[in-house]
């Protein structure tokens, strides 16, 4: 199997998400890949994501857990497929419910790594564990359900 | 007692919010207010915010709940001290955790209205249920535990 981020793998109609998509050209790119039975991204943080100077905007961590977990449901469910992500027909995900512990301020100036866990996998729901860190230090932990994309989102671009 | 949103009343060395900080040049500039004993705040995503064309980015909703939370928590603080939130000593909380529910799709090119009330005030914790809707449909509900900010996180820049 390539070692293409997940988000790489979208449709090109599926890619304007502002914290993944590879057509937003203000987004946060976020790019996420297997690593192992888990997954995994890396992503430092602007100068401006601030919370209080030195440390990281709460919010921007909310969004990244966030485009972890869709990204990496739908991953999963092209590898219960038995196919590859850049196949037709395209598998997306979005969050029912995001939930986020904050368990230390998030240092600037370094690079976050989220490692995603999967503790529940269904056909439509797929629910992903994501911890997120900063020098090794764990800062933050999050859990997406994620939702099997509705047909009524897909609007052709 | 001025109208004055709560996140202008914050002292300078606490204005760097990418949320809501009036000194965060990049930022949202998120403004939340008092609507009686609710709390309320109006933003209208920028075009890019998406998520999938046609619909607001989830993690942009987690954004402005949690900086409203926040803000709303300290606003609350002040209210409960009975002195207005421009004086000193300056009382900020910090998010412990963010949970969101998203209910419906949120459609782009429109304001959205975040409603705010407490369901827990303690002195050192304060959490807060927000109700985000657009045109009046409401297309998510989050909560906020709201932690007062540790002495640690206050570096004056």
């Amino acid at each position: 199997m390539k070692n293409e981020a997940f988000q790489e793998c979208y449709p090109d109609d599926l890619s304007h998400c502002y914290g993944c998509g590879k057509n937003n050209h203000e987004g946060h790119h976020l790019k996420s890949y297997w690593h192992g039975q888990q997954t995994i991204a890396h992503f430092t943080p602007e100068s401006y994501h601030t919370a209080i100077p030195g440390f990281v905007y709460g919010g921007l961590i909310a969004s990244l857990i966030d485009c972890h977990g869709t990204g990496s449901a739908a991953a999963m469910a092209f590898r219960n497929e038995d196919r590859a992500m850049d196949t037709l027909p395209a598998i997306r995900f979005v969050t029912g419910a995001l939930n986020v512990n904050y368990l230390a301020p998030t240092p600037q100036g370094v690079e976050l790594e989220l490692m995603g866990s999967f503790s529940e996998i269904k056909a439509r729901k797929i629910i992903v564990d994501i911890v997120v860190s900063a020098n090794g230090v764990v800062c933050a932990k999050g859990t997406v359900i994620a939702v099997k994309m509705p047909q009524s989102m897909a609007i052709k671009t």
